[in-house]
């Protein structure tokens, strides 16, 4: 089996070391890519074609993982040679994702969740030939979330709505309590109901938060107008806390 | 050392059970009491007064528990008797507590965190005075917030301001989930980053504030009520969002 990848960051990199089985062969291409890149490529020592189109035609599962900007016109090109499975892992968009599923009749949409570079990250998929994709267990947790393509990526705007408006609530919680003189005894005393990492996981979302709080409210941005139609009061209110 | 109390319900029963010394007798009064009050205080074994005014003058340390709605009338009649320390434990407002201290010039307000019949309740202490009240830590665990009558209950607003919003959140984020045909992907996916007992933490915290949305709701307008002032963007949302 050959497994292919446009794309050749750290979660390809990452991939490609979880993944170890004598049945399975890598392959990408060096075509378009920088010196640095071809250089790491070298380091895998694993097969490299001339074009990335040769890579498509031949792998049983092609692995698109660049970047969310760059997953549709990558989809365009090769989306129609993955004649097996085409799984995108570029942190896409439930739109994009439909995108892309025009150009990529074989698409399963993912997501590795957690730190990529992590021992144990974990791979969501979700379309009907996710299930020929679940023999990937035997080297990194992967979980089938539906059937539906679409499904990872709505999963992930999920997640994303509600830490990011937990970190709205933080932010102004720990004003409250920092105008009360009471902020250390606030994280003391919920810390007893929320786990003892409340304080440290808290105040890391808070700074997280605060020093890039362009970038959230446009991602709360997104959220709003994909889930457009349901009550979002609390996902507005953190719009409205971070665009302050 | 004589502890007296005015009010015997599960915080004074639990109390006693706790405190357990040779230099210590508990006190209380049977005036005006339910049949059902007396047979409870007959299986303590304390000190029984004929009159609540002969407790407080007896006491070296006067624990008011009795409701939140009583605290005032009871720290009126009984308030100024109190030679040592008047603690005050009916889960009262900031406003409540700046009432009562008129009339109980060695007020100590304090508050049980964590179920009140569990093994190791925490009791949470504010004013000057408290810090003779740290002895009872051979018992219970006390912990002394600052020098300030009220802090405390201020303290009890800014955790019920957390913890009234993050429901309100969870409630929005299952409900949008559930939408999608992916609620329980949702919270096993944020188990990942919120802990093991997300799942069932949530649920519980959903059930429980949608049981009792008025109460709660009314709860957030105090809150809001008395932090007026600030910026209260989340809280706001919350009470919105439970109103419906």
């Amino acid at each position: 089996m050959i497994i292919g990848f446009i794309g050749f960051g750290k979660v390809s990199q990452n991939l490609i070391s979880l993944i170890k089985s004598d049945d399975i062969t890598f392959m990408t291409s060096v075509e378009g890519r920088s010196q640095r890149t071809i250089e790491k490529i070298k380091d895998y020592e694993i097969g490299v074609a001339d074009t990335f189109k040769e890579v498509a035609i031949e792998s049983d599962i092609l692995i698109s993982a660049n970047s969310p900007k760059s997953a549709i016109e990558v989809a365009e090109k090769y989306g129609k040679y993955a004649k097996g499975i085409y799984l995108d892992l570029n942190n896409i968009s439930p739109d994009t994702t439909f995108e892309i599923s025009k150009f990529t009749p074989n698409l399963v949409d993912g997501a590795i969740i957690g730190k990529i570079d992590s021992a144990h990250p974990i791979l969501y998929v979700s379309g009907e030939l996710s299930d020929k994709l679940m023999f990937l267990g035997k080297f990194i947790d992967i979980r089938k979330i539906s059937d539906n393509v679409g499904d990872v990526a709505i999963l992930k705007l999920l997640r994303s709505s509600y830490t990011k408006t937990l970190s709205a609530l933080l932010i102004e919680s720990s004003e409250l309590a920092k105008q009360h003189n009471l902020e250390n005894e606030f994280f003391d005393i919920l810390s007893l109901t929320e786990g003892d990492e409340f304080r440290e996981k808290s105040l890391s979302r808070i700074n997280n938060t605060l020093s890039s709080s362009k970038r959230k409210s446009e991602e709360l941005e997104e959220i709003i107008d994909y889930f457009e139609g349901s009550d979002l009061t609390m996902v507005r209110a953190a719009l409205k806390k971070l665009s302050r």
